[in-house]
């Protein structure tokens, strides 16, 4: 798909809204219906493809300003949109405008005293992460897609690995600046660590995937940089043998940075990919768990960590301190996700369960897997109870793939549901999610829910059709 | 002050609002008017006591139920209250009637296997504590106010000492059951560790002082107990040098559970109170230093944190391993609130500045107290900016009073805010913030405050004199 943003050529009418539109931020800075690229109307998955009149790729707070106004004054829909790495289809468009904060991707401060920084909401993951890193600093939210922004980060509160010790984006946005739909600018939060003085708004923009406002500054937390980090595959004889381990490693209060698990059938499909060998070839299920610090207490860290599992359950312990064998188990990891991409069509699905379901809730889905004779694949983050899966078309001819995906779909979220779980853990509910959420979800809630959008946002303007909203 | 929550005895004439109140719950349920004790009217200061039609004690989740439906039939404002420790005047009604929760004290579930607890509001912290605690499991949060309700605690999101490791009551909160302001029950958020589902509700409520809904359920997360705890006292030429510490320490990754400050000059109030010498009496300002973990693991921590303060400072450093050192530095520490009580009549304050400006604070602190004659003690979390202040009266004529402790006020909140501070760190706003809070709001955001409040509880019945409200 192409990403053309130059902008349309031809001059609109005077009068027309295509005129109004050029005018806004001067012609050569927007893109009008139909020239704007498809990729620009969807999201990573790039099978929907949206419509919009205009599409603005904004570099301030202020032109963000004179958008909303404008589409307040209008009634126009706004889409909001960054790096559209998202698998939701959030930012598909339903007419109105797009605003693309991707090039608001300054760094802004570093306030080493306080341990924080201020960046607008377009710099990328991997762009923070190095730029403290390179300062001994450390921001700790690690979502597997690094090509994403902080703004969307945030919009959907993203978990990641090492959510198991250090918590979600959440727990680390300090301030936001937004742009409200009176197009009015509000910084919310700030560098003070509490904050107990009325309604904490930042919390209720942070996951709110954009329905509520424009997030155009983001106040972070961060912290020192661990000196080091050790990793250790630990085999297991089933799945459920894994995650009961798991509960072993919380009760024992090492603190990993994160606890993954994966299937060795799941495995084999990215040594089949890459024709490489994943050691311990002799258990069923791992965990790969992780613990940063000192690194002269790490190896210690790992032994508490081999004795702890060791005591209950039968296991095969790699430390992977040889960064041979270490790259080997996270190249295979890796390949996953690109041998899912090579497979064709794919559904990929968030899940998350309370931690005593997972095993439950992995054994359903190896039956739903049968049942329809469809490979679904689940990884994932075992210290926090989220399940991604992916669903393969596989062979399957594509006019029986969106009915059976259906099938499929609606049974595995009605698991989740019986098993108290949620269907979003860190991708948001979209577009997508939208029907398995509105089916489930408790009513007094969804008003509730509704009630504060339209508070906030009464002309329903910031993504009308995605998510929670009417 | 008596607390008599006896019913008021005598029958009402049929068909007034006093009977309607008596039926709600039976007249046995019900306390009227200037029947309610002067202590169920007020905070636990007891200085303004408020007034009200009636007070109910209610028991279950259907009675609060009950109770909002006819306060909104009726237009009547509630006040919720639970154990009434709160400093801020948020119990005080205005009018209406008053819910107590404090008789909601019921641990409903423990769950061993994801680490959670649901409890009734009422619970106390401390009998929360002690039942985990005795399990081998342990809630985090701590603030000093042991007999505060869990409700209360969620209300303010209290922190507490231990908020420099682990985090403030919000981020121990899972879920919570409420009653909306049309008397529906919901339930917000679940078990699980990770939710991108919508608007997070949960989130708003925490530390919204009862302005929003009635709290009737928690679920709470838990960790495991850590085995043991380790304290360090550290004396330093100035409260400078040990405020430049706390930051010393942050780089340092140590993972300290607690950093309190205190000076020389405070201690000596407790110091006389107690008739004590309090350790290490040459140093000028003190930094208290928890570690908590294994317990084989503490006194390298501790050998660590010493190394650390020591390479940029001239410290004093004791290891607070003998218990009776220990036992005399706690109770000193712990004397100084006694002392102030004893003192007369003295204003708590709790403000938060960012890390690297409490110093600064407090030096203005120092200039204030001389420039009024007024003691002003200042001691709290170093470790995350919140400054505890009592300002005391002393020998001040009660008829002064009033307007000096009104001149310090504005000038120490106007201080606080050019800092880029906060007023409530974990207090709340309540009543007797209000008038600094409203001065200092940014316009746009409370403004938002109040679309969201009245999209929630569009008659304003819930704490409606209380913080940003109308």
């Amino acid at each position: 798909m192409t990403t053309n943003t130059a902008a349309s050529a031809a001059p609109a009418p005077a009068g027309s809204r295509e005129a109004e539109l050029q005018a806004l931020l001067g012609p050569e800075r927007v893109i009008l219906g139909q020239d704007i690229a498809p990729a620009l109307r969807s999201d990573f998955m790039g099978q929907d493809i949206g419509s919009a009149e205009a599409y603005f790729k904004v570099q301030s707070t202020e032109e963000v300003q004179k958008l909303v106004r404008y589409a307040a004054d209008h009634d126009l829909p706004i889409t909001i949109r960054g790096a559209g790495t998202n698998l939701v289809g959030s930012t598909i468009p339903h007419g109105g405008i797009i605003i693309d904060l991707s090039a608001m991707n300054k760094i802004l401060e570093l306030d080493e005293a306080n341990r924080t920084i201020l960046v607008e909401p377009g710099v990328l993951l991997c762009d923070l992460q190095a730029y403290v890193e390179e300062r001994g600093l450390f921001y700790p939210p690690d979502p597997a897609e690094k090509n994403a922004t902080i703004g969307g980060n945030i919009s959907t509160n993203a978990g990641g690995m090492r959510a198991v010790k250090y918590g979600v984006t959440r727990d680390f946005v300090l301030g936001l600046e937004v742009v409200t739909a009176k197009g009015e600018v509000v910084t919310l939060g700030s560098k003070c660590l509490k904050d107990a003085t009325g309604l904490n708004l930042k919390q209720l923009l942070i996951g709110s995937e954009g329905t509520l406002g424009v997030i155009t500054k983001c106040l972070l937390r961060l912290i020192t940089k661990p000196e080091a980090t050790a990793h250790a595959l630990v085999g297991f004889t089933s799945l459920r043998e894994a995650i009961t381990a798991v509960n072993d490693l919380h009760a024992a209060n090492l603190a990993p940075t994160a606890i993954e698990f994966v299937e060795k059938k799941v495995i084999a499909i990215g040594e089949d990919f890459l024709h490489k060998q994943f050691p311990l070839p002799q258990s069923t299920a791992y965990l790969i768990v992780t613990f940063d610090g000192k690194a002269s207490e790490l190896p210690a860290k790992l032994n508490q960590c081999r004795e702890v599992l060791a005591q209950k359950h039968q296991i095969e312990f790699l430390d992977l301190n040889d960064p041979q064998v270490a790259n080997t188990v996270w190249t295979v990891r890796a390949a996953l996700a690109k041998a899912v991409q090579a497979s064709g069509i794919w559904e990929p699905v968030d899940t998350v369960v309370p931690l005593n379901e997972i095993a439950n809730f992995v054994d359903f889905l190896g039956e739903l897997s049968k049942q329809h004779g469809i490979r679904i694949l689940a990884f994932g983050h075992a210290g926090d109870g989220n399940v991604h899966l992916c669903i393969l078309k596989d062979e399957l001819p594509l006019g029986q793939w969106p009915q059976t995906l259906q099938q499929i779909l609606s049974a595995l979220y009605r698991r989740v549901y019986q098993l108290h779980g949620k269907i979003a853990a860190e991708h948001g509910i979209g577009r997508h999610k939208r029907l398995y959420f509105l089916q489930e979800v408790n009513e007094t809630e969804l008003s509730l829910m509704r009630s504060v959008k339209y508070a906030l946002d009464p002309q329903g303007l910031f993504n009308p059709h995605s998510g929670y909203t009417l």
